[in-house]
């Protein structure tokens, strides 16, 4: 997608192979400034205070992760060593131990002289792949987007909850796609944005990518999303995931289950848009998601753009109250009208992630269990 | 309640009758500061920009702000352009009209020189009223939450929405005064208090309330909510009113129908704590109930304290993107378990309603309709 007008990915090895280069996701929308991971280390810590987000983009990050660290040492200790630091970033988005694994299951079998290229090479494919399947998400998302269109016969009004656009993938974006796509093809629509507490990536990254890209919304605080249902202002409703389990439960951004009961509640379509990276088919049921919890600060204190217009953060509570935050939730597949995948669009249910996927799971060499810090509240 | 140590209540006239003292809670929990309105604009400026805010606080200082407008003149005219300004600060809260009509009733019908004294006097009947009114929710909302203390045999974890505790009303609260009586009473329970965006009563008032009290709470993103209460770590919710219907339709702090819904999907309690003035016998259901529109901006940008421990507001969205901010929603009778009355718990209907007010109205001296902001999304 472009950014000021240029063509831009969230992430871009550099030709010598001695950095990756990724948007600071924590500096936005107040400042567009581009950071360089030049070791797996920095990958991990990137992921970790969320530099990069996003399902889809952690598993790039991951995978480039794993080249840096190629480039540093090749041997099978270090890569384990680097894929076990990487893994432990954070539990919830399956995209991560799926780019881990399959970066592992292709370097490992080689020569330690191979590897280097063959990194860099696998997480550049790992790239490219995820921007083809959120094209192809897209041109499926299109098409609901576009019957909702003639039905109405007037501008689509659309909500999203935290960011699945372009910044949250390598491109394009997996909730937003279809967004993208429809707006392309010249339908008027309205994206309604959730700003998504704690960490506002709707406010902050949804609205922003919107804006740059001249699509119409309107940012909203997340409590207003069942209100605007209720008045009929939501045609429907496209989210993305951080994991989908093998019977269609959906772990996505804390908040998303609010919405998915308001649209059931309201008669609102609810997608979910989830390339097959995110799709976690040894896990029978979204009750196994691990669920991050993430620093109580976030819920505390918030960060915007000051007065003087530098960076700034405030506390929003008292000094003695203590806070709880958990990163994502849980929506049962029953809530969920369908998912959206690159391979089209299929019920939320065990038949229907099978009639897409019928492989089920590739051989990749499985990760250790990690001791992350998942199952809690 | 106490503050700093001190008994204090949201709302003291001075004893010359030259002002009323009010905590400025646009300050809170940063600073207290107490603020002192010296005529009825002053009132209306405090109601408007919520110096003062709660249904029930709203009336209290709308009747203050009639005493007042006494002061300066006692005429009909002066009166009922003061009522005029008064009422249209805020369109939601039903105690405003009520305080106001029932005002205008005692005083109108007296002679001029005697209206002075009896605004003071009726104005004061009310506040002592609303404390008595908020201690009978706190009794008979004690044994709901001593039931399910008896059952559970630990600590009752109790979620509200909002601010709906002592510095919502003159003293005690709605949805807190069964909580202060829980605590009170020795029963060990713990507070979710949901931060409530976009103006973070939650997390800036509410915390700041239990913490001076020093009842158990833990502030979350309103996000978190439908979570805890799949995770099984929410016994029951008890939120206030601005207004409910006469079919038992609740208007409440935007954000109070989703957790509504995730009560109803994981049959957890959900109460509604409302005194009777804050029950609108005119009205037959939510649908016709006004939602305020607030600005665009208290979405857009937040206030907290920066690092130097200021007072400062950070913006959150990008420059050009556009907000909404509705400040109320509208939950469905069939999704509140009971109504936590002064008279009793009742059911959320008609006739639960018309059991415990079979009066249903008083002869107030109705105010013209105003030219509210209302109905719209």
């Amino acid at each position: 997608m472009r950014v000021h007008g240029i063509p831009t990915r969230t992430i871009q090895p550099l030709a010598d192979g001695s950095a990756v280069e990724i948007i600071d996701q924590t500096r936005l929308p107040h400042r567009y400034e581009i950071k360089r991971l030049a070791s797996w280390q920095e990958a991990a810590e990137a992921i970790s205070v969320m530099r990069v987000r996003g399902a889809p983009l952690i598993g790039a990050t991951a995978a480039y992760g794993l080249a840096l660290a190629c480039q540093a040492d090749t041997n099978d200790t270090a890569l384990h060593a680097a894929a076990a630091g990487l893994i432990e970033t954070r539990p919830t988005a399956v995209n991560l131990r799926w780019a881990l694994e399959r970066m592992l299951s292709r370097l490992l079998p080689l020569a330690p002289g191979q590897r280097r290229e063959a990194a860099w090479h696998e997480a550049a494919a790992i790239c490219e792949e995820d921007v083809a399947q959120n094209q192809a998400i897209g041109r499926h998302g299109l098409e609901i987007i576009r019957a909702i269109h003639q039905r109405k016969g007037g501008a689509v009004n659309l909500m999203t909850h935290c960011n699945a656009g372009w910044l949250a993938t390598v491109d394009w974006g997996t909730a937003l796609a279809p967004v993208y796509a429809a707006f392309e093809a010249g339908i008027a629509l309205d994206v309604w944005v959730s700003e998504t507490r704690p960490r506002n990536q709707g406010a902050a990254l949804t609205a922003w990518e919107l804006e740059q890209h001249g699509v119409p919304h309107t940012v909203i605080a997340d409590n207003a999303a069942g209100h605007l249902m209720q008045k009929g202002e939501v045609d429907l409703i496209i989210v993305g995931a951080d994991r989908v389990a093998a019977n269609g439960d959906v772990a996505n951004k804390i908040g998303t289950y609010l919405k998915a009961l308001a649209a059931r509640d309201n008669g609102v379509p609810f997608y979910v848009a989830a390339p097959g990276p995110s799709i976690d088919f040894r896990l029978a049921s979204g009750a196994g998601i691990p669920i991050e919890q993430r620093a109580a600060r976030e819920v505390t204190h918030i960060a915007g753009r000051d007065v003087e217009g530098e960076l700034a953060e405030v506390q929003l509570t008292p000094d003695a109250s203590p806070a709880l935050n958990p990163a994502f939730d849980v929506t049962p597949a029953r809530l969920v009208t369908g998912l959206i995948t690159e391979r089209g669009v299929c019920a939320a249910s065990t038949a229907g992630l099978r009639g897409l996927y019928p492989e089920e799971g590739a051989n990749f060499i499985p990760l250790p269990t990690s001791p992350i810090n998942g199952g809690g509240v």
